[in-house]
């Protein structure tokens, strides 16, 4: 038998609810919440550690559970949550029956690995949508990018609505966070070579070389990006506009650089 | 002076407050509401009609306004709201003091003039959330398509998140809607080839030769394309996916085809 909770007025629950809405209560306590199975079992694959898991026995069988965590050395604490508590804590709505807390991680650049002699990397500025930042990771994830680096983050990676929007990509993704000059100069140090889109850029993406050690750099929608990336550039690129409108979303314009880049280095091989 | 209303209560407010919200109310009346002022002069410049116009003097001055309408033959209504007024109605709580009345359109597909002789289209079926066709349109912008047929739309275009979320860009492409069979049957008889994306096809993307007469078509993340696309199609091209999942999302996924389309075309210029 599990541990049971059946009523919303329970004060762990209260807390789980907390750390739903609250990115500082997150970082504080070093953890986050991940609702779904997919999400859970990619967070697992990602090496995140599992501390406690609630399910909802009417929606999620306690053979799926078993499943679920077999593989794990270090077994998670175990919750049994009635319907009606489950409800009121899916954050999404969702009616799949579990919810997972794991610990998290810095992210920060010194820790990530890069496995591939010659990277390909996305670097995204000071993005805000967790809509978009997800549609980045599965993006990046679909690419198989050797990492994805978000400078001056606006909100913690393990918002539920990032988990949400990158179907879990953002624990399969090796992500760093850092201040845009940090990451120059990790670029910098490891000699791979700044692409950076602008809109003031006179080089169409098409006619740049990525096949080296590459990192792609978008900006946001709404000021692009800083001087120090264009002045630290390989090359400053350009998606070529024909509208009336001068922007695209930003995650439409990443994809459109990466799997060109992609394209470029599938030809060589 | 022009026509004032300060009161919230008032029943043409209440009324342009349910356009706001009410797809069906829309429709009945053939109208839309515009918010702000890029949006407002797209929409003008995409020639669709201007009936009436709402403004707040305190963010919008009379010389502006004049300044948008000049061009018009036939003038709208003109009211000045107070910023109490103006504030409740404005959906995206923007700070321009405007919004305008615009006639709609009809969008069917014997209405889409399509200029050119070798024409790229975008097919998007049964997209759902505003933000992803608001992605789509603006990608539709800068790559200068020649046209967007959205297939068994969940919604009507004029909806205010796909006026926000395309930043205007519903006004300046040329779209049209109709059932999936219609389509087929309008691509068909203008000789318009159909490439179709599918996680089930093993043509890559970058295979395929897109210098005729193309139409991309791309369906919904769950259920992917039908079979009636897929068997009506030239080709069935995929994205090749190296990672954890298998999709992308469809605002991105869209943008890589059409500008792989645009790489080959321009090589050929």
């Amino acid at each position: 038998m599990y541990k049971q909770i059946s009523s919303s007025q329970n004060k762990e629950i209260k807390h789980l609810h907390q750390l739903q809405e609250k990115s500082r209560l997150r970082r504080k306590e070093g953890v986050f919440l991940v609702e779904g199975v997919r999400e859970t079992g990619l967070a697992i694959k990602g090496g995140f550690k599992l501390k406690n898991i609630f399910f909802c026995e009417e929606l999620f069988s306690v053979e799926k559970l078993e499943d679920l965590i077999s593989d794990l050395n270090e077994k998670p604490e175990i919750t049994e949550l009635s319907s009606e508590v489950y409800e009121k804590l899916a954050y999404r709505g969702s009616t799949e029956g579990l919810l997972a807390l794991f610990e998290s991680r810095e992210n920060s650049l010194s820790e990530l690995k890069i496995q591939s002699e010659n990277p390909l990397i996305l670097v995204t500025e000071a993005p805000e949508k967790p809509g978009n930042i997800g549609a980045l990771l599965r993006t990046a994830d679909a690419a198989g990018l050797d990492g994805v680096i978000i400078a001056n983050p606006k909100t913690d990676l393990f918002n539920p609505n990032i988990i949400r929007s990158s179907v879990g990509c953002v624990f399969t993704t090796p992500i760093a966070t850092g201040s845009t000059e940090e990451i120059i100069d990790f670029l910098k140090q490891k000699n791979i070579k700044i692409y950076a889109a602008a809109l003031q850029a006179s080089k169409e993406y098409t006619k740049v070389d990525y096949a080296g050690s590459s990192a792609i750099v978008v900006g946001t929608e709404a000021t692009g990006l800083g001087d120090s990336w264009l002045e630290n550039s390989e090359e400053n690129i350009i998606i070529p506009m024909g509208g009336e409108i001068d922007s695209m979303n930003v995650s439409v314009a990443a994809g459109i650089l990466i799997f060109e880049a992609k394209r470029q280095r599938s030809l060589q091989q």
